[in-house]
């Protein structure tokens, strides 16, 4: 834990330069616009610690597999997110001494990500040994509303010396990955051209030949007036730079633009790429940086108007729940359905590959409520895209019959991931990425979903179920043996109560959405079950795996059991752990941790979050109880979902204490590691919190279902939803619940077990409730 | 499987060259002393596909640890045996054209092991495009008799032409490991000496500075008569060589003679490496070829002597045994407790480190019945003297009070591998450790032993079987959790039989040989428990483990079972596996391997054949059948145990099978790798299945007792056994058994339950009994 930063709640702020925060800073003041993205690196050179990240959206390098052990089935590769061409760099000398700030005197630092008009600022005092004190204020964006674009303001007043100032400003493509498996370069050259103070650089990935065209124009001002600048053009492989000179008074004001534009051939055909990197700068070089930023306001204005968050009474919470909302609309626009949110985003090389189970398990939730239906859409839609993958990945581990095994971890749906327990065992992603299916249907109503794309995907993984499932003779049941579960705490047991629980939901669901499908696209659903070769046989296995499955539970404890032999364990609490021994995965070898019954994160307790309905308050409450002691949240994944639970069991300060430690998990740097990038999937898990938890809401029977609690800190909060095609904004205090509907749609809803209609652009208020946990039953 | 070479009981004979097979021929065709080995490489240039391979014992590398993902505890570095200088070096040009193999025409080639004398042979004759054609025979070996000494003679007939022959005979250090986990060269020089046709290459290792002094010596005959040399010195970094000219008439007959002393900086100083190689070329020079050779021969006479088992009718079968035993022999001679016996000796790199727990569960007995005394005691020394790393080993792994784990894999006593599952859980190896000083104690009779050494191991041992003991409140039993057995085909499995019985089994001998010390040599007894702090407390609770542990067991079956929960599984047989989906772990991802019931090798059987004594006839038979036909046999330790746990339940049949498939493993080469090297450790598990499977050799109550039985095939057979000081030769045939006591003491035996007493070079004769397994009860 680590909390450095200013409390604010617009605006995340650092004071004073520490080089040993630097890299989390970094992490911490990235920009993005789900097309690139860019850590909080300094423009000028930094001769300090510093993980340089500049990254492109579905650009990757398949970067060879390093394994000590092989085994059959493991991927060759692991599908890295790559450190691209660097289109910051802006290299300032003053009278022949570089601006460093590891090597001059610093007399005054802040570094601010306003995070409501989406730009990051940094002003410095700083005096150069040898030239002279300067002050510089630098403004630098990634565009929203022109996503290929990019822009930096850099103004300097050299306060008490006079002379020449050079300029370089530079696109660097012979950057390296901290993370390179064997240590290799990623990026060849494809092309540059360089022409007075314009220069663009075509660069390559090894293997895949991605191509990324960067552009840059430099444009200096003196005390407000263009200066002619006579460029010298440096130009060597994989670099390109224009270098200007002027000379300058003290107390003049020296503003430098670099526009930047960053394309790729994911959206140009590679031989356009140099022309279009033309035309893009072109285009804004024209509009010029206070329109470009004014259109990135008004851009940023929308995406808040959509998904803010609003806590009052307490600026921490609130600066936690903006920060991460401001880096999931950072990091994923639903404009492109190639693309997903990696663990990541665009602010570290950590997870190097794009998609986890955590975008289906805890993501999906934020963008449907958040966002135009389309942004989810594309999520449950990448992966009915990489539906043949997961095919031909099922087939690798000897599945047959079309059954699909979605990877663990993936870019472009095969499987990157090589430990076997979790490659091979961690199957229940599959269950999380059949659940995002449902979630989308049951939040949008949009059923023909199922029949275009969806009971596709659900029959591959319910074949793949069917066949992972074995009878066993002692048990006279059906049991999935040798899995791992969400906890990875524990690695290949047998019948781990989520995964077999899972298996059941997605057969009966499966089931469900063929019925669906048949009587509303009956064409549609015989073709599918022609082109499948579907059998009928095939749901009559799923049926008897419905009936008979395994599911571990403890007799004398009324406990269903995290798997079987669970209680075998010394049942110990978290609460008697050393913590100096904690974090666990830090202290202890993997054999203690797996034969402990200590939990990384939420496994039963995930389980009853999704399945909420078919337990009863007490059920939930005992559960929530027992395993949350043995949980030791070393999962960024884990407080999200328990803190949802807590609330759900009416455990307030519980879901608090945990509610702040998953939106304040990187600003305080909790685990110790938002030096390697912020932890952008969990940040959804936080919304979960605060919509879910506090908030209540619920989809029950087709209708939005709210039932607010509030924290004793909070004064007030509010947030939004868009369900159905109404958009509502959910305001509560301590004494009633307002709900505005701002759009024209009347919206069905229900508010503590009670149903209410609100007319388009009408509003309700009604007395807040204050045990919640009592009225989820209704 | 391939099996070209021809079958011959003492030696083994590659009748034609094909170069696909060259890599397997050098691993067979090895030579090695214990001190050093060298794989059968060619002596002259070859540039055909080729592991080269130089071996020095005990000096090693420790490569920086590979791994997709670290876990805490895993060691830092995987200690590998590293190819050393090549000493066999010797360049032959022909009027200019390079003699190479792999560019030459072949017209005839022999390369012949010669077992009974220990030297390698080859003849070949060839045409060298541009020359002429030549023949050769090439003799090499490594002293057994001096053991840093090597000796090679090339002898040169160029058939139809005449001209230059120009000989280059090198010492090259600047060698690689093809297993270099980061493409790293090993070696540096640390100094070289070159005079006339006298050369010395002194090589340090990278990282521990092990130094190994390699010096040759060149001399040359022209029919005869000795030649005098004009060499050119050749030198550079990490490279001598000595290039001579000589001028030959067609038929002539040259003989090159190359001389090679290895010393390392384990016995000598390292600054007197240099002048103790001249003193060691110095006096095999001096001593010359053929009585170096003369030497070789009655060594090698002596080793046999104690070792050799014949086998009439059936030459495949000796031929087979004939080699386990050389290399066995060639591997380890235990005159240094610091060495110890790799899986693939000194015939390649694969598996690195030195000593796994086959050594104590698989070659012990062997060196126990063949050689003196002291060689075995030097194995069991070895891990006395790692004792305080297996304790810092467990240390790391969270354990307290002086509870040893010995590693997995080790060349100095630390753990060098790096698989969770391995490295952290298959702790049974500490039980073979512990069975090892009962084997030696009950075969010498040395209790002594354990008064001075092996009672502080056993201790140790049971601290850590103590603390790695649960108690699991819904069994109302002790259980070990998290472990991977023999079988490793299954992972982190729960009460692994195996284990639990070998713990059980490891508390109990523990506190009976803390009784004999006691009881013996009260004043080391208190010495050491004094030294470790020993507790009455830990005795009671080894008691309270010894009565309540749990043994996984089917009451439907009447069968111990693997694991909790392995009738669990879909129970097939390997008879129902399609061939094509063979070997398994080549063939079927890891998951799938480890849900299914198929075993790697002897797990259950492993535990009966340590503890055979508790079980009757049944048990045994009903264990071994319905284990052995879910066995793969992928491991070669695996046929071994199961053919003399067939030969103890009277499967004849079965038991010939599976001694056929461990006795030529590598000579026929089943598996398809014996290119990477032989497989050293489990050749005396081929002597277990002669001596205790047909031989029915065991000790019970202090006695040798003999079984044996005889295949059908074979018309004789007989074996060597020294016991508590008398040395017994056991001939067996069709109809009688024939024992010599070829020692002057008086041998106790029992042999088909019936006492008898042998004197002092006298024999006895009895009838054989076809039925060896009844007997096994008296």
């Amino acid at each position: 834990m680590n909390r450095y930063l200013k409390i604010d709640p617009w605006r995340i702020i650092e004071e004073s330069f520490n080089p040993d925060n630097n890299r989390v800073s970094e992490s911490l003041f990235s920009l993005g616009n789900g097309r690139m993205g860019q850590r909080g690196n300094f423009e000028e050179h930094y001769s300090g610690d510093t993980l340089q990240g500049t990254y492109v959206a579905g650009v990757y390098y398949p970067d060879k597999t390093k394994v000590g052990w092989w085994k059959v089935g493991y991927p060759e590769y692991f599908a890295k997110v790559i450190n691209a061409p660097n289109w910051i760099g802006l290299d300032i000398e003053l009278n022949g001494k570089p601006l460093d700030l590891a090597s001059c005197k610093i007399l005054g630092f802040n570094r601010i990500l306003n995070m409501k008009e989406g730009y990051l600022e940094r002003n410095f005092r700083v005096e150069i040994y040898g030239a002279g004190i300067i002050e510089a204020e630098v403004r630098r964006f990634i565009s929203i509303a022109d996503t290929e674009a990019g822009a930096i303001r850099y103004s300097l007043i050299p306060v008490n010396f006079s002379g020449t100032l050079a300029v370089t400003a530079y696109l660097d493509g012979d950057v390296r990955n901290e993370d390179a498996n064997y240590n290799e370069k990623f990026w060849d050259e494809a092309g540059r051209q360089i022409k007075d103070s314009r220069a663009i650089l075509v660069s390559k990935t090894r293997k895949l030949d991605f191509q990324v065209a960067t552009g840059m124009e430099l444009k200096i001002f003196r005390n407000g007036i263009e200066t002619q600048l006579n460029p010298i053009p440096e130009s060597r492989k994989k670099y390109v730079a224009c270098k200007a000179e002027i000379q300058f008074n003290h107390d003049d004001q020296i503003t430098i633009y670099k526009y930047a534009a960053v394309l790729s051939s994911l959206n140009h055909p590679s031989d356009r790429l140099m022309d279009n990197a033309h035309q893009v700068l072109d285009r804004i070089v024209t509009r010029s940086f206070d329109r470009l930023m004014a259109d990135q306001t008004a851009a940023w204005y929308e995406k808040w108007e959509k998904s803010d968050i609003v806590i009052s009474g307490d600026d921490a919470a609130q600066q936690g729940i903006r920060f991460n909302i401001f880096q999931l609309n950072q990091t994923y626009s639903g404009e492109d359905e190639r693309l997903n949110i990696g663990p990541k985003g665009f602010t570290g090389e950590k997870y190097g590959g794009s998609t986890y189970w955590d975008t289906e398990a805890f993501c999906l939730p934020f963008y449907l409520c958040s966002a135009d239906q389309k942004v989810a859409r594309s999520l449950v839609v990448y992966r009915y895209k990489h539906l043949p993958k997961a095919i031909e990945n099922a087939k690798k581990l000897g599945f047959t019959n079309g059954a699909a095994l979605y990877p663990m971890v993936t870019m472009n749906g095969e499987e990157c991931h090589n430990e076997w327990e979790i490659t091979f065992e961690e199957i229940h992603r599959n269950g999380a990425i059949a659940y995002a299916i449902y979630n989308y249907v049951r939040h949008t109503d949009d059923k023909k979903y199922l029949a275009d794309y969806g009971l596709e995907v659900l029959i591959a993984i319910s074949r793949f179920w069917s066949q992972r499932t074995t009878w066993s003779e002692p048990k006279n049941q059906f049991v999935i043996l040798g899995v791992t579960g969400p906890n990875e705490y524990e690695n290949n047991v047998n019948n781990n109560w989520y995964t077999n629980r899972f298996a059941i939901w997605t057969l009966r669901y499966t089931i469900e959405s063929m019925d669906i499908v048949r009587d509303n696209w009956p064409e549609k659903y015989n073709v599918l079950l022609k082109k499948l070769k579907f059998r009928a046989s095939e749901t009559e296995r799923w049926e008897r795996i419905i009936q008979q499955m395994y599911l571990p539970y403890d007799e004398k404890s009324g406990l269903f059991m995290q798997q079987e032999g669970y209680m075998d364990k010394e049942q110990k609490l978290v609460s008697e752990l050393d913590p100096n021994e904690r974090p666990l995965n830090q202290k202890w070898s993997w054999d203690r941790i797996l034969r402990s019954c200590f939990i990384k994160q939420a496994d039963v307790i995930q389980g009853m979050y999704f399945f909420e309905d078919e337990f009863d308050d007490e059920i939930l409450a005992k559960h929530f109880n027992f395993y949350e002691s043995r949980t030791v949240h070393e999962s960024s994944l884990s407080a999200c979902i328990h803190s949802v639970m807590a609330s759900r069991i009416g455990e307030q300060q519980k879901a608090y204490e945990l509610y702040l430690r998953t939106a304040r998990l990187d600003l305080d740097d909790y685990n110790d590691e938002a030096d390697q990038g912020c932890h952008i999937t969990s940040m959804a898990g936080t919304w979960l919190s605060i919509v879910e938890g506090f908030g209540g809401k619920r989809i029950k029977n087709g209708k939005l279902c709210l039932n607010p609690a509030i924290p004793d800190k909070w004064r007030s909060y509010s947030f939004k939803i868009r369900f159905r095609g109404s958009s509502l904004e959910i305001n509560v205090t301590r004494d009633e619940v307002r709900i505005i509907n701002r759009s024209e749609k009347t919206a069905e809803i229900v508010l503590y077990g009670k149903e209410y209609s609100i007319k388009g652009n009408q509003e309700m208020i009604r007395d807040t409730v204050s045990e919640p946990s009592s009225l989820f039953k209704g």
